[in-house]
């Protein structure tokens, strides 16, 4: 009976979005739930998956808030 | 000083509720804080209750979202 | 489908003991699961619950490890 | 590569706020972030930090909601 | 930067083994890593995977100890 | 009433050492605990620190458990 948690930031994958879609959330479920069924042999229905999604402002990276974290990576890899 | 995290879906216990209410929430902290000082003498004020609410496409079962889960199951019982 | 992790320190309920018991385990299983079927209804099959037991070291309160922070506050009440 | 989670109660730090503003996530990213650097070398770029606001009526302490529980503190301390 | 925790019970897929073995583990990162990556273009550094093993008597599923629960299920499927 | 919980790798600061000393613990709780009283003025006293140390088996990073994954880092520096 695994519970298998996925956090990640609130945001789009493409510019016109500013979330996951719900199309998207399902194929993790999927995703993740198969990887459970093929390595361990837990059933499909024991797997529980709980999606947590991050404000920007509330994911911390370097230190920073994750949005100043990559404009400073961009301005150093540039 | 036990912390207990209750996540449940963000849905209503009747079909004119949309989610948990206050009232249901003050139930669960006085329930499951009993609890704990009833099998391991904690005192209730040693305990930290943190309810998490999750939107019904964030949880998966079954390899699919709760919803598609949920009718899946009762068209087989059906 | 709840999830109820209950995280609590590693120590017995009693001087001969060093952790919690499995009949306490059960206890606060049966307990907390209870206590989401009463008041949001969710039949027990379609709870989860995890205890997490903590070693003394690794629990900080009042800023201090909890050892030192109880004996702190023993030192204040006598 | 640690991972720190901060749970706090969605309110303000004074009473004409709500929450936690973004410069006050910003100070508790970098402050905790600075804790791991000093004490276990872990380079800042290694650490993540989420921040999780839990709404009041979803944080029990003492077997009741946090605000049901300030109100008899505050009770008992006058 | 996902983190994905996967709670599973410290069990073998196998008789003779008593917990996951450092190769299913292994199995489980590259898994459910690749998923962030297919779904949404996480690069593969940016994901954390946190594999947590919980003891059968920590872990309570309809009411009871897992151990308990599967034994009262394989009777009544009998 | 906030609750800091820190996730790191079980292994030393130091070659001769395989785990968190108690020192390391105690300066962690004491200054993640001291960064939420100087941002948010929570008491001391009413912050709770978890820390979880993982195995490294454990901890996936880059798609790999972490020991592999730093020694394919280490290859592609030098």
């Amino acid at each position: 009976m695994p519970i298998v948690t996925v956090q990640v930031t609130r945001e789009g994958t493409r510019p016109d979005r500013s979330s996951v879609t719900a199309q998207e959330k399902a194929a993790i479920i999927a995703g993740v739930s198969q990887v459970l069924l093929d390595v361990l042999n837990k059933p499909l229905e024991s797997t529980y998956v709980v999606i947590e999604e991050v404000d920007l402002d509330n994911w911390g990276w370097g230190g920073l808030p994750t949005v100043h974290y990559r404009a400073k990576r961009a301005l150093l890899a540039s």
